[in-house]
């Protein structure tokens, strides 16, 4: 099997038929979001892996009723830095140093013209820019996601601001950026299933300049 | 091998060789990024694949003198939607229809639904969203290049006003999101390359919630 053939199995799964997905496979796709590129390596996110059935029932109003976030076996919430910190950018490139065994020093001139580049923006355009990193890993989620043949909804629907109170998310500096359920597709009962997966013409989507 | 294997391969390659990518493996990456999901399936950005020398010539200082924008066989421009006009959505329900072999009307009440939203976000919220979906797709092809043993560099870091200029996107309604170069690896003068890849430690990361 190869990506395309993983990533035309997939679809945004309407009606999931609430099998557990095994702990190995949440895990794989996990650390696929991990290994993830993200600008200058920061990560500036972090995800929420959550089954509690209460907060679930919590967090589907505020997905506007969308049944996956109850069918699902496991909710991912991605959730992005709401600004950078010298704090979290320091403590980054610490600890990146310490694991490569190079002094901290080694990335002085680089870190320092990042938080230049950073205090420079808006904190507005800082959580924007973070965001767009936790959708690299999203992709990326995604396609771990189809690749073992788990399906997963991508859910940009839903009331941020809530969800951000109903996790906490201030307190951790956090702002929600997407939602992503995993599961097991229940064919029977998917109006999507089997319609056709549609996709822009390639001369409508793609210019090659030669 | 697995997609795990392919994006620990994987690294952010700082000095290609100039060995060309073959259309093949080009187009397996370009199907990929046309495959990611994306908010109500709109494919809100195009890419752009750049081999003209002198194209590219003019993009190297834009991308601060990133060398491998000279060295890839293909430089990928991501460009999104400026805004989400009704001729854009409209189109795309009329073309998704047709392709399902359903009436146009089929999707009215979602596409009036999408047309509400849209038109109550500012023109800037708009390319936001649209930058966003792009990123998607951005994370999706770096994931089908580690796959296909393709080197690419995720590139952020460019004068966006500069190539959108120079590529003439406002004409076309769109904004320059990300670049990726694609190539090969110079190992041999690659400072990078043996450098051990480091992320974050899970429990800083990922937030279980049973």
């Amino acid at each position: 099997m190869s990506l395309l053939t993983d990533l035309q199995w997939r679809y945004a799964t309407k009606k999931m038929n609430g099998q557990a997905v095994s702990q190995d496979k949440v895990d794989y796709i996990l650390e696929a979001a991990s290994l993830a590129p993200t600008s200058s390596g920061l990560q500036p996110f972090e995800i929420f892996v959550i089954t509690n059935k209460e907060l679930l029932q919590q967090i589907h109003p505020i997905a506007y009723g969308q049944q996956q976030v109850l069918d699902a076996s496991h909710v991912l919430v991605f959730a992005s830095w709401d600004k950078y910190t010298e704090e979290r950018v320091n403590g980054y490139f610490k600890f990146l140093n310490a694991e490569r065994g190079v002094p901290d020093s080694a990335t002085d001139d680089y870190r320092n013209r990042l938080l230049g580049m950073f205090g420079a923006m808006s904190e507005e355009d800082q959580a924007a820019h973070a965001a767009k990193q936790a959708y690299i890993a999203f992709g990326v989620a995604i396609a771990a996601a189809a690749e073992q043949k788990v399906d997963a909804t991508p859910m940009e629907g839903f009331v941020k601001a809530d969800l951000d109170k109903l996790l906490n998310l201030d307190a951790k500096g956090l702002k929600s950026a997407t939602i992503l359920p995993l599961g097991y597709r229940d064919e029977a009962n998917d109006w999507l299933v089997n319609l056709k997966k549609v996709r822009r013409p390639k001369h409508q989507f793609i210019n090659e300049i030669k």
